[in-house]
């Protein structure tokens, strides 16, 4: 039987999806004990990691497993990832022996690889995530590549469902926000994606010239339509939060500027209005609106102190469900049956 | 129930502080098995560390429990720790989310950060570890804060008892040595701290220009006189060590030229004779006062390698009850009654 | 009873390095379970490591124990390794206290050291895990030290035996490869001792200038008069590998200019045909020898895509056996009886 890989939340299915989010709801009420014992899960760190490494770390242990870290470039060897290179440069190891190799110290590996910020032509191709699993004899988890983070989708929507019950038809507002540096789409494309496959009433706010990738806005359109729910594009922070169940506020580059960071900063100079303010907390559906992020959050700058100390943040929440979503994707996997 | 930290040994009071020492002896004696089964503790480190990573690594595992280690600003995100700031510089994440999110995977914490070396009159407050308790839902522990190194302290503590017998009313000498850098005082305040809880006659010995923090003497004379010891203060390490049970060698930059290394290395130039060496110890009770030091130590300049070598020396024991008091720590602050 | 170390097979003796393959051989057939509950291994490495972390880690976990990592310079201390220094430098910890320190939280200690490229004459003392080995008070694996690296050494021998059948007197090639650095000798040299340990007909390729340290070169002729082997050396990878069971491709640097990369560089600039190509299989015996390297390996530098791709490379299994012999040692030194 071939092994299975979580590269996306979509690749799941309708069926997929919700049965992982279920199960990851009995795991969260304890009521799964063990089912990892004697298993290890190898992890691979290209970008630094502070929720993704911890919360794979205690899911493994709390199931009786195991999480090795590796962070190549730092501790372990600098990663080649051209298929056909020659490799004459300064990268020690090619992808194809580091993916091979930790398969046979593992049950399931890891990779987390940010794009490198040059041309997107290259990276929305997603190429490394891809050749990693396709050249692993062992499931590979996608820990956040160029295009999807699904285990923060994943925490998102068990997010969603537990703050907002049946989060069908519900408001779902993404909504760009300003940020001293050009981040990846990956997030937002994730939690969009999420949303849709739970039938969220799905609203992107975003400034001119950062709409996501076009594969990623037809994935979206996509899991709503198959999912009884619906997308629609906002130009203004401030007008799509009106009604909201949900703000997923989040900073991404543009893409029409990837590559050009100087750039990007002179023609995004103005957009700092697009922060999450106490404010803005008032247009939300009677004031409740939940605030969502992935975190690491820049404080004052994408969102206000107030507002993620307040009572409509549930951006903590949010990242102990990753810790939930892995355990259960962990124990679908490689778990013991 | 509120919380408990573990942010100094004074805080412990004279019961507790006994009681900690009392466990970690039966813990190293093989007394108490497992404790800490399904336990986490997630460590986070600004700054380097051997002992105190390892010996925490190896405490939660011999106890069934695991540790998990991150590194703000190298494999996880560089880390804000003002309040309030607008975080558009090059600190990724605040501790009010590092340490809530870890909270979430864990069932305690612990922070490792050294004072920055600039201004003394805010590393005073020592606020990043008292910012990180508070804003934790889960048990602290700090690793080393800009003012206190509490899991050394009673890792002294631990060995004074052993080496003494009763180190009640014996001569703790804590000598200044001479050093390339300036260290911070965070060990030896902790470390004369916990001699003046164990009632010793606490001598501390440094050259002009060295003295601890008046907060931190006033901690010092606090404990002695609550556990019927007394301090001293002395110009020299040669005549401090006259009689001395116990010599507490360790090296610490002045508070006068805090933040101005170049000016404090001009001003210790002349201070090289304060190093510990053979013949110093010739002037301990009968010659057989123990030396004692953190580590890392600095051979052949703080401490001769004949001392370090010899007999007088127990900084290797000392070391070791770092796994044993915490071990002890561990199974107090989170263990299974 | 005086603890053993594992710095060289050489060492173990002809029944010692037998029984660790015949461990290994059982371990991988899964028929070793436990026998590391509660044991802990320390390992340090100074050097990066993908291999030799990965599976000491999972090693330790598949048995019931646990590997610590540390990673002086970076996360820990700097480390100073010549004995007797006045240490004002940047070095922080003397390895004396490193290792007598870890021994005291850890079952066994191991050491990554790679040679620093200047002084061969110093270099080849291999002092660094000599001297981390005699200060310690714990059994010291040798994880690549300047001279050897002897777990990469079984898990070639292992390798041997499962893909040759007996071994003896079979056709071993080691063959130079040009790689853009001078790398070290330490693999090299354990391969062909651990092929000689198996009475081997070891050759040995090699361009003018790429001799092995002649200390090694005689240990390789002693094991191989000691278990009925031979060896001899040869100027050509393509003449070598005529005939050959095993080819084991692999670069160095030249002792020659040993600390003068540059002109090493210029002197190596003309050897780019010392590559294991697919045309290089077709000499080997039957067209069917195998292909080994120890990883990570620069493709299409040392080896072409075509080659570690196909059916004659076996670099995985022999990454793979490095996790099995790993096992048997760790059983063997420090397991439960």
């Amino acid at each position: 039987m071939r092994k299975r890989d979580f590269l996306s939340t979509e690749e799941l299915g309708p069926e997929g999806f919700s049965a992982i989010l279920d199960l990851a709801a009995r795991v969260k009420r304890g009521e799964v004990k063990g089912g990892l014992e004697g298993k290890i899960f190898a992890a691979s760190f290209m970008d630094p990691s502070l929720r993704t490494r911890a919360s794979f770390e205690s899911a493994m242990f709390m199931h009786g497993g195991h999480m090795i870290v590796l962070e190549p470039g730092r501790g372990s060897w600098s990663m080649e990832t051209e298929l056909g290179a020659v490799m004459e440069g300064t990268a020690v190891e090619h992808l194809i022996e580091t993916s091979r190799v930790l398969g046979r110290y593992a049950d399931a590996i890891g990779l987390r690889v940010f794009p490198k910020g040059t041309e997107w032509v290259r990276e929305r191709q997603d190429r490394i995530i891809k050749d990693f699993a396709a050249y692993s004899e062992k499931p590979v988890i996608n820990l956040e590549s160029a295009r999807r983070h699904p285990c923060q989708g994943l925490a998102d929507a068990l997010t969603l469902r537990e703050k907002l019950g049946d989060p069908k038809g519900k408001r779902f507002v993404l909504s760009w926000a300003w940020h001293p540096k050009p981040l990846p789409t990956a997030v937002p494309a994730s939690a969009a994606i999420a949303a849709a496959q739970l039938g969220m009433d799905v609203v992107i706010a975003r400034p001119q010239g950062y709409d996501l990738d076009p594969d990623d806005m037809a994935v979206i359109y996509q899991q709503a339509a198959a999912n009884g729910g619906r997308v629609t594009l906002a130009n203004s922070m401030s007008d799509a939060t009106v009604g909201a169940d949900a703000v997923y506020v989040k900073s991404w580059g543009s893409l029409q500027y990837f590559g050009r960071p100087e750039e990007e900063k002179q023609y995004r100079a103005g957009l700092r209005g697009w922060k999450m303010t106490v404010d803005g907390l008032k247009a939300t559906k009677a004031g409740k609106g939940i605030v969502m992020h992935c975190l690491p959050v820049r404080r004052n700058v994408e969102i206000d102190d107030a507002v993620l100390d307040g009572p409509n943040s549930v951006v903590i929440d949010e990242a102990e469900n990753r810790l939930h979503v892995q355990r259960a994707l962990l124990l679908d996997l490689i778990g013991r049956k």
